[in-house]
């Protein structure tokens, strides 16, 4: 069923608010087999709401808006929508009588705004607000529908998981599944070319590749009659792309290399410490962000001076002297250093040019040397820079990291 | 000018991105004095692209979108601006001279798919991109303007700020001029509350506070003739704000809290080092994303374990045993054997719990205590957590670490 979402509220078009309703009910719509083509924002204005509704439907079956269902005078959504199905706003009884009940609780008098919440088309299917007092509603002309819900996003999550999925539900006669591929180091245009023939070859499953920061996603989403057969085509071709970039693809649901490498360390004991000098703390930060690591990390330090290097992980002034900082050799140092303070199963160390600069280099910046001990055997492998800024550099050495981890432990 | 923007890009719909890069031209657009009317996202899709562009210009003079400008098949936002603005595709000579140099340096062969990013329509006023690949453009008909920008978050916002703000001045006879202050330690309704009677007496400069993660920013903006007369009137409205809140302003220019430390201590020489159990390195990662800071960061040191804790900063044994690591007295401990080991003017510990759990205690996920030694001198504090989830609690923490040097240092 081909749907648009429309939010309106001036606030959204000032950037006041981030708009999470449509990316909710959007994920949601997904997962229930609609088609969502559009989402539009729109202020409180009764006329270009009005014309943007008719728009919608010239390729549209099912509308769902959200906001404007409050009680003051700038919110007419239902004003809009009972004139675009052609029907008349009416009272709805039931909702009346709990506004009185709760106006008598709280002692205060209903106002003719508080009623102006319980006005609906008169042909409405009614979704009722557990969690607030504006109710929501859908309405139904020549097979074109639309559905109602209030802004306040705990309202309508609310609302919509209770009441509207279960309507939507008896609109579908299929269901989605899909999964989304991670892949580590392997640009997006590459990926796709890789994958471009069964792109083009099926129609289902679709395949898309997206590039995020460093890294690239696959999404594989297969339309069918029952879940079952959704998901064995989505295996099928999570098969097939196996098979030509297995070795780039870390998670096939969606993880994060953190978490993936995180979870891979606390499951399998291995202890671990990190020493940094360009990435500043952000190997720590990001690796202590997956809950239970304390199980198996032991301490990271961050060494910017030189002297810090030489105190803290017995780097050798003549090493840095011969070869200076940003080398294989005192990575290699750092990472040896560390292993014969801690004993940490591995031990992993990172020097470099984090950027903007080059720091006197020839490197591009982003470039940095990466120790790896494993049970006091080092290795040190070069990560070649992207010239990016500081932070995307460190962000994409982390990652690098991260993933020298992932293929050791996996 | 009345301006409609448009997201384009299958993610968007599927839910699978926030759109925060509408959140980010709105707010721009609104202090520029743009009146934005629509937010539109659409798929990857020529025809509903066009439609699209085609009815939001029968009331929008200027349309401005982001996505699709990549180098893929489905990237086809360019296709269709030629096509609703009447103009041709052509290849932009130096765009594709800088991504053959690009391509060489990293030794890779120039796709077509590459050179399909150096593509734009043949009348394009060009917007350079300075962190991406994919340019940035302007085109005009009859009166009627597209911006389009690519989709990346970041590239986008630089683009927008470097390049596009200027050019849409140039459609304005009036300049606005606006500061941010940032504010710590005060909540967004008693903010509002001291201010209430300037934001309510005055209808220019405007007044518009907003709650960020864990502080408070004010908007103070100006529409005038001239930029001198709108200056001069944000800056008597400032005074007055200075009047009422300044204990809790850091700064005047919408600088982070970070920068703002971190460039005191390299304008002044003060050397610091830093000592992490709960923040996991968050406090080191940020300090150092400051450039310039190798000038007076020593090192941190991540201590997670409690043998880490002894062996790295002297913590004693019975210290844990009596008080536990959750401990002002552990706090305490770690600062000063960070200051016996380095020396730094500034050493500052922090353990506490980063949640989501209580680790064991009485304490509300989110609370530690840092130690704070300035020369040899310390003084331990505790941060009361406010249960958010972990990645908050350690984001408040690195925040209130960081004001207690900007209290000591400014």
């Amino acid at each position: 069923m081909k749907t648009a979402i429309i939010s309106v509220g001036t606030e959204i078009l000032f950037g006041q608010i981030v708009n999470t309703n449509t990316v909710y009910i959007s994920r949601q719509l997904q997962l229930l087999g609609f088609d969502v083509l559009y989402h539009h924002s729109v202020g409180d204005n009764y006329g270009r709401l009005n014309d943007l509704l008719e728009t919608t439907f010239e390729d549209c079956d099912l509308i769902i808006t959200t906001g404007g269902l409050g009680p003051t005078e700038d919110d007419m959504t239902k004003d809009s929508i009972a004139h675009v199905m052609e029907d008349e706003l009416v009272q709805h009884g039931p909702t009346v009588e709990k506004l009185r009940k709760h106006s008598t609780i709280m002692g205060r008098k209903l106002t003719p705004n508080n009623i102006k919440q319980a006005v609906i088309p008169s042909r409405s299917h009614i979704f009722p607000n557990d969690v607030g007092s504006a109710i929501g509603f859908a309405v139904e002309k020549n097979g074109k529908h639309i559905i109602s819900m209030p802004g306040p996003p705990s309202e309508m999550t609310h609302m919509f998981d209770s009441y509207v999925i279960p309507y939507l539900e008896s609109f579908q006669d299929s269901v989605i599944y899909y999964r989304i591929l991670r892949t580590y180091g392997i640009g997006e245009s590459i990926l796709e070319t890789d994958l471009l023939d069964i792109i083009d070859e099926q129609t289902d499953p679709t395949i898309a590749t997206y590039a995020k920061e460093g890294e690239c996603t696959v999404r594989v989403a297969s339309k069918r009659k029952t879940l079952r057969e959704a998901q064995e085509a989505v295996f099928e071709t999570i098969k097939q792309i196996y098979d030509r970039v297995g070795d780039h693809i870390y998670s096939d649901n969606d993880e994060e290399l953190v978490s993936v490498v995180g979870n891979l360390l606390i499951d399998k004991g291995i202890t671990i410490s990190c020493a940094e000098s360009c990435t500043g703390g952000y190997f720590a930060r990001e690796l202590t962000s997956v809950p239970g690591i304390s199980k198996v990390f032991d301490r990271g330090i961050v060494t910017y001076t030189e002297r810090a290097k030489m105190e803290e992980l017995g780097v050798l002034e003549e090493t840095i002297r011969e070869h200076t900082v940003y080398s294989p050799e005192v990575a290699g140092e750092m990472a040896r250093g560390l292993w014969d303070k801690t004993g940490s199963d591995i031990c992993i160390s990172v020097t470099g040019v984090a950027g903007p600069g080059t720091e006197g280099t020839d490197f591009v910046p982003g470039t940095a040397f990466v120790g790896l001990c494993y049970h006091g055997k080092c290795d040190v492998k070069m990560i070649k820079g992207r010239d990016k800024d500081r932070d995307w550099n460190r962000h994409y050495l982390v990652l690098g990291m991260l993933h020298m981890i992932y293929e050791l432990v996996s």
